[in-house]
């Protein structure tokens, strides 16, 4: 049997190949578009461009909401690039809290490694879908919802969240808010909160204005 | 010319249009799915469930945020289902305001066509993006993420913004944190606001807990 | 409480934003995808690639369809790449007509801010769907769709139609048949319109062949 | 080795795929959404909902235009719906023409399988692509642009164009025009065409008004 | 200030909320479509819709692969439906192997929480990806292409997928093959192997013919 | 009537087109992206671009799977690339088989032209849907599952399938297996194929390891 023939006969496959988007390994230097980065050349892909290993380690949470997000999005882990999907590790110290955030770009799903989390997100009917996470247990939530993380219990919390989207964004609120230039006035207008208040906050985020 | 035959001889057309999706009116009662309302029987369509007559009239600004937000979703204009956009009319009385507010699933393009509206939106890397815009001018706000529009004079203003989706979803900020249940202190944890300036605002918008 | 600690803590969230696809706005000068085109360097980006200011003039009406079209596609608004949807200008002097067309990729919302406009479109079962809207009156027209806008009235109309994306292209029945070198002898064939009438309508419109 | 052990601990996958969406053949009778019909229960899916046989049989030719399509698009082959392509076959006697038309859902791709057949197609910026295929070549028009095919020889042709959608919809220019009842005064004053043109066309398609 | 003028003034919001797909937490017993299952009433919707618990448990490994696979897709975990992820717990004995699959309608991220597990898939061009994860470390799996995990330790190993799919599908090579009525002169004809090692499994599996 | 104003007064329209996404030719040699190829430049597009003749010529079938299979996926036919679907030819000798393969990105819809075709595809619950074609008949292959077709009798067959996407993707059962480095102790492991199986095919399929 002359598996040359058989080989030879099968080129024409192959030849389909060199282009198939089995895969976009993001080529971060690249041209970016709406659908994501461009592709890295295929002949220069290798498994670890699929392989992300920086979540082995906790996230510092030696600050003052005691917890750190980890993300493995497009930018840091570029072989989800085009694949519809992320994924990132929770650090939540005892006390430590996940502040008020939405992903514009993707639904997220949560599971719990180790400790207690107090989850919720507050749908655009404004009820509250809030629960006590134990490990294993699994919580998702809706795109572009507020939604938070709290630690539930007195040790040390971990979980990992899966977005959607290769590149979920995250807008956190206090620094949407208060973390900027935004003038203190139309953020009393458009929020209802005292001038004090924006004042107070903005003095520990950073923002100005 | 024989039209008749002309004309049996392209029934094998007609036959493929009985289910073909041009549209997809919304049947509101019917069972919805992830992608939308199931479709009214085409036979009962009319040129009305394409036409929506609502937005002529100027929402109800005799509030505190003398402002309103008449929607032309899928829920009040079912022809729009599975068209891939809405639209809705914003009234804004001198010193109206639409309040901080995301739209979880859709991109909104906003036309001013009376009056001054400082319109904002925030990315997330928390860059403030700014302009007053009049009569005729246009802003495109990024799906998911913080906006808002204040009236910028001293005179009614009316604008009318489109979605890319036909259900674009509204979260208003004030109402998500203190139109609801969800507990004082879970606020302050998860957003870094003083117990009084939450139970102030609660105390105005219905929240309790 | 040491601010800084918080902000840096808070890094490794920003780390993530540098790519996050909150926006795209288009480089017309950089590769263009089927998404799109490729995005402008984010560090560039300001609020004014997000506003559109030149739908505050009229479109020039002195012209044999008495009617002009403003768009605010990607190509003219570069803000809405990727963002699923554009907007444009429609004015129609007294008898003035937005003639039969089509877009082959998006679906249309128009408002009517002046006037009053006869519009109507043809579903695939030819059914036609008809309607004379005033000021505020809002109509649908599903995606790739003959349709058409005619003033009905004495007195000039503005409208504003949405669409459901970034770049909904356009057809014009008359420029697409009579407007190009398509041979006579063909569109007779495929059209069933008489040799005279086609040469008649080429002369105006500039068709050879 | 005890394979009732190993099946009984593969169930829990089994229990996963009662839902698993590898296809959803359309209940013609259930209801319809954007996305398309909705699932035939699949214990009574067979291979048959898979195969289409009615294109074995070429389309009665015996009337004008000399042609015929024969759609399976999803109305007639419901195993298409929800996977984004359907199939036809075109049919043209020696003078046959499919006359121009747009497909509002989809584009097509046509590969010629007898005879020879002019095709063309019109883009938005009015160019005209035009190419006599023979058989065993291909053709691809692009989304919701006007197209046409012609028997270009003195002998049968056929082609199978196929479409990226189960449900691409068809519009055909004359039949839109002239096949309806859209007043003669508003074909004129949207396409240019005389009078007595439209007349014409309108006793032979069955138009009013 | 009268709060209840100014939550009546935002009642035209909220009648804008009660279509709003914020979520669409799966009728299992409604109707199917081609994008998920219809949704349940969202007066019905409470948090534990939106959690899942039965991944606290590891899988029955006792099996001849040493291993389980517990999914969390929509058929088990109503509230992904329309969310575009869904979730599963991976357990692997000593010695545990989930055997050659794809899954035909997702991309597949995997985080190792416990363990040692080797990984690896096949691209379209035959490469092999191939590596060694330990707790902590990720991986993705491109849409579709074949794939496998191995115990790679003597210690019980357990990895979370998660899948950019509420019903990713789940196709394990050897019950396509070997586990059901597929002739098995055509399995010879269309994989090249040899009968006896055809019939081998299939006593194994539970095929026939 | 002056048709110089007229024409004038239409620029607006064509300014408008440059942009225009009626179509995105591939540029082979540009950067691409999870949605395919980046653009030709409009100017230098052509008839050519959209057409393809490479499948009038029989692929060659002398090898030991007496089979071919030509693409015109968006490698091969750049013209398809952004439109959502492809095709390809099937050549079949008397004896000829498409071994077992996937197509990760596309679901397929094939019709016979020429002999008699049995094929088959597997579901996720490892159903077998088996079916013999004869000209005129077509099949539908949902997207990602196992499937093959083998000569039926003793002519020569030919089918022509079409693909969802520009970009199926192939993937062939025997050469993911045994026709790469993928370890024969690996592949035992997950394929429960016996190692003297294994190595048999790897010798013919050209595998190492």
């Amino acid at each position: 049997m002359p598996p040359t023939l058989f080989i030879f006969s099968l080129l024409i496959f192959f030849s389909s190949h060199a282009a198939a988007l089995d895969f976009c390994v993001a080529n971060l230097k690249g041209p970016q578009g709406p659908a994501g980065f461009s592709c890295k050349t295929p002949a220069k892909v290798t498994v670890n461009d699929f392989v992300f290993t920086a979540l082995t380690k906790a996230g510092n949470t030696s600050n003052i909401i005691k917890a750190a997000v980890s993300p493995a999005f497009v930018a840091q882990f570029p072989g989800v690039n085009g694949l519809g999907l992320s994924i990132a590790r929770l650090d939540l110290a005892p006390g430590g809290v996940i502040p008020m955030h939405t992903h514009p770009g993707a639904s997220e799903i949560l599971i719990v490694v180790q400790g207690y989390i107090l989850a919720g997100f507050i749908s655009s009917d404004n009820s509250v879908y809030l629960k006590t996470l134990k490990k294993g247990e699994v919580m998702v939530f809706p795109q572009g919802l507020l939604h938070f993380q709290v630690n539930a219990a007195g040790i040390p919390a971990i979980a990992f969240p899966s977005f959607s989207s290769p590149d979920p964004g995250l807008q956190i609120l206090d620094f949407a808010l208060f973390g900027n230039n935004l003038p203190t006035m139309l953020i009393e207008k458009t929020t209802f909160l005292d001038e004090a208040q924006i004042k107070k906050l903005k003095a520990v985020l950073g923002g100005t204005g």
